[in-house]
Parts: structure tokens; C-alpha cells; sequence
């Protein structure tokens, strides 16, 4: 598969690079389907917003420009793209005139069983908690560990994703997806005002949801409150929307609201 | 100056690397004088217990041989160690094969002021807080935006290191620094159970003044305590010990235990 720095084909990044020294950079995992990036402009105001509030100094007109030229090479498959300090002298104060390295990486397109999207799936209860950071919080920024010491806490297949919560308990997340309940016809997800990210999914989702006058509401979730929920599903920008069925001793059925967006998305996102 | 990757001289690294995509891995600043590594027992102990509590299978003695090669060629200055969990697909879960990397680059010996060492330092208030997460806490491993952030606070040279508090308000270390107090003859360092780095120099201080018969306590430490501490410093590795002379509208004198401090690790460090 290709993998791009700067806009030309490579497979290397200097050691020196502030985005392996300190995970100084963003990233955004983008479905790439027919040559063409989707979701292509809720990525491009995700990865704006992180460089405005990592001040990163990054072209996003060429970032773009280099995305679909890179889409259009990879075919099918996600890109995945990076923006780095780049390269640094030691120590933690970026040099003035750092200049922000672009990544691209592609991949085949992820294998998930299609039972994870008709039948739904278990979800794993991790017990790494999700640190409270409300200056990184939301957005996808290459400081990971907490994902990869969640995600290294269980390997049995029969878990597709693992529920994270809060240093308080609230339930914020999964590892790699966001977390929708659906109580009395509403559809709500936890605040990521605190730690989380706010995926392109989530944000798609919430807007479409609201414009078929489903209330949608955005805030602090206690774990009692998903036990408790009609409906529970996650969603990303790469598998689009998964029932969640099993919870430890709880379970839910998949309900209408869940399957009405599934339909939605589905056709969304494979056109 | 050099850099290695897996013990061979190299200036890159695949774009595919985790410690790029996640921060998935460790780092160690180390101090080199005469071709040797100083405090190595000490950042080798602070590796080894990094790499367990992320699980990174590391073969450590081939680490501390090619380290202590990295470091006769080097001569003088400042050698980076990394390791990182290698190469993988994409996705939190880590491969069963992983492939740790070794990673060293070389750096001259930073050109801090002598008026550091001598007069004492001014610090800055940050406002970054640190994130409390007992599972990376102590650990100095690569996902280090926080650090970024606060150190981004300010680019008057009149300000030596900055003051990182938690999401409490209790005071934890400097930027690239830890901290401590001097109370009744008493030396006194924030606990580092639920965020900040465990510095080697640090340990190094605790347990030689202990062995001086000077008191020494490891617990939270209110910002007010910090106020009304009878001397402040800050250690790391590289520089030794610097007083801290002023914070806001505070000031403290430097005071006999710290140039006591001063005196013998200028020596050890030196030797």
C-alpha cells in the first residue's frame, strides 16, 4: 500500500520528527472508497480545528490537495493522514520556523464481520479510564496510549469493541468509535468537553438525526444511565454504525432508531 | 551528530512506526560526558519499569550495549533513547509479533546559562494542567503534548522553566524539570502516583540526602505550600539542580540545603 511524506511517495520520517519525539501532531482515518476520500469535509474541519488549537502551522489547502491525489492512487482501501511539528532540536519549545510534515499511509479497508453490523456486537469493559484533558480533549491528536492500553486489555474476538470511561465513571467512548444511546424515542451521546473524540461519524450523525426531528442531546453520561438506555450503538467513519448488545450482564435489543440510521449510512457512506 | 535505529547508524523510521501513530513507547534524555552515560543504573531502572507497565517486550541488555556504543562515539552530550512498539497495521491492538525499535540521537549538551546554576531561575505559571492518570503517571514515555502545550506558554528567555500543576491545582514538576521543596530543614517532592515524569534525578537526590540524614517526604503538595517554602529547585538529569528565585509575586532566597545539593551532584555529575 502507498504511504506519502509531503506530498511524494516514502516510507520513512526523520527520528528527529516532533511527532515521534512528543506525539506533537493529528491524525485523521479516512475511508477511501472509488478513488474518493468520504466524509471528506468533517475530516478537513476536525484536523482544522486541532491545528488551531495545537497551532500547528499547517497548509490545509495542500493537505487536501495531497488527501485526494492520494485517495485517487489508493482506490480502496483508508487513508490515513498525519500532521506533524516536524523536526525539532531537543526540548519540549517548537523552533519558530517549524515546518508541519504531512503523512499519508494507506491500508486495506478494515475486515469486520458483517455480524458486528446485522447482528451487533459485545463490548468489552475496560478499566483504563480515560484521563480529564479539556485542552486535548475532542480532538485526534497522536498522544494514543490510553487507546492502546484499553485496546491490550482483552483479545477475545467475541468483544468488537471496549466501552472507556471517565476518571468520575461516565461512559465516554469506545476505543476506536463514539457511543450513542437512544432513551424514549431520543438519541444521546456523552460530552467530550473532558477527554474523547469527536469523530466525524458522531458529528454527521448528530446532525442528520436532528434534521429527521430526532432530538439529539450532547452531555454528561453516568454508566447507570446506559444500562438503562432503549437502544445503544457505536459508530465510526470507517464501519459507519454497530449495535451494542451485551454490556457484562446487560443486555439490549437492536431497536428501530438504531436500524433507521444504519439504513441511512449505509447507503450514505458505500455511494 | 548520530542517530541510530536497531543498533545501525539511520536518520529515519517507517511512517508505519506506533511510537509515530500513538506515542506507543518510552524515551530517556541522557546525559553523556567522556563517551559514558550518566546516571545509567538510574534510566535503565526508569526503562525497565516503562517498558513493563506498557508491556513493551524489549530486549534491554542489547539496549544498555548499543546505548553505552551510542554514547563512546558520541563523546559529549545529550544521547535520546526511545523505544518504540515497532511497526504495525492499523489499529490500537498491538501486533503478537511486535518488533521493538531501538531508537538513539545524538544532540550537543544544552547551553543553559550559567546564571541558572548560580543565581537561581525565575519560573513560569503555566496554565496547561496535567491530566491524572495513574497508569502513565512516573513514566516518561512519548506521548508528551501536555508538555508541548505548557512550554508553548511563553518565549521570554527571563523564564527558565515553567510550574505544571494538576487538574487539582496541586503543584507536580517544571516542564522538563522535577520539583522540589525545602521546609524546616525537610526536603519535600510532589508524588508522582497520578501524573508527571519520575526523574532520574530525582531518585538520585532522594536517596543521597536521606543518606545525608536530611529529611525527605513524597506526597501532594498544595500550591500554597509551595508559597511558603523556605528554598525551591528543580533537578533533571542534564542540568543537575537549579534554584527557583521567583514565581509571580513570589520570591525565595537560595538556600543552604540546596547549594549543599548543588555542590555534590556538580561533582557526581562532572566526574
Amino acid at each position: 500500500m502507498p504511504a506519502w511524506v509531503d506530498g511524494r511517495p516514502a516510507e520513512a520520517l526523520s527520528v528527529r520528527d516532533r511527532g515521534l519525539a512528543y506525539g506533537d501532531g493529528l491524525f485523521e482515518t479516512i475511508a477511501v472508497r472509488a478513488g474518493r476520500p468520504r466524509l471528506l469535509a468533517r475530516h478537513l474541519a476536525r484536523l482544522e480545528e486541532g491545528t488551531r488549537r495545537l497551532r500547528l502551522p499547517a497548509p490545509l489547502d495542500l493537505v487536501e490537495q495531497e488527501l485526494l491525489a492520494f485517495a485517487a492512487q489508493l482506490g480502496e482501501g483508508v487513508a490515513k493522514l498525519m500532521l506533524t511539528r516536524g523536526e525539532g532540536l531537543r526540548g519540549y519549545a517548537a523552533p519558530a520556523d517549524a515546518q508541519v510534515r504531512r503523512i499519508l499511509v494507506g491500508s486495506p479497508a478494515p475486515a469486520y464481520p458483517a455480524a458486528n453490523f446485522d447482528e451487533g456486537i459485545a463490548l468489552f469493559p475496560c478499566a483504563t479510564r480515560l484521563a480529564e484533558q479539556p485542552l486535548l480533549a475532542g480532538l485526534k491528536h497522536l498522544n494514543r496510549l490510553e487507546q492502546v492500553l484499553a485496546r491490550s486489555e482483552w483479545s477475545d474476538p467475541a468483544f468488537a469493541e471496549g466501552l472507556m470511561r471517565d476518571q468520575g465513571g461516565r461512559v465516554v467512548e469506545g476505543v476506536f468509535s463514539n457511543l450513542f444511546l437512544v432513551r424514549g424515542g431520543e438519541l444521546l451521546t456523552p460530552a467530550l468537553s473532558r477527554c474523547g473524540v469527536a469523530g466525524v461519524m458522531r458529528a454527521e450523525l448528530l446532525e442528520w438525526a436532528a434534521g429527521q426531528g430526532i432530538a439529539t442531546m450532547i452531555r454528561d453520561v453516568a454508566y447507570d444511565e446506559l444500562l438503562h438506555a432503549d437502544e445503544v450503538f457505536l459508530c465510526n467513519s470507517l464501519y459507519g454504525i454497530w449495535p451494542v448488545r451485551r454490556l457484562e450482564a446487560h443486555a439490549w435489543p437492536v431497536g428501530a432508531i438504531t436500524r433507521k440510521l444504519q439504513a441511512h449510512f449505509r447507503e450514505r457512506l458505500d455511494s
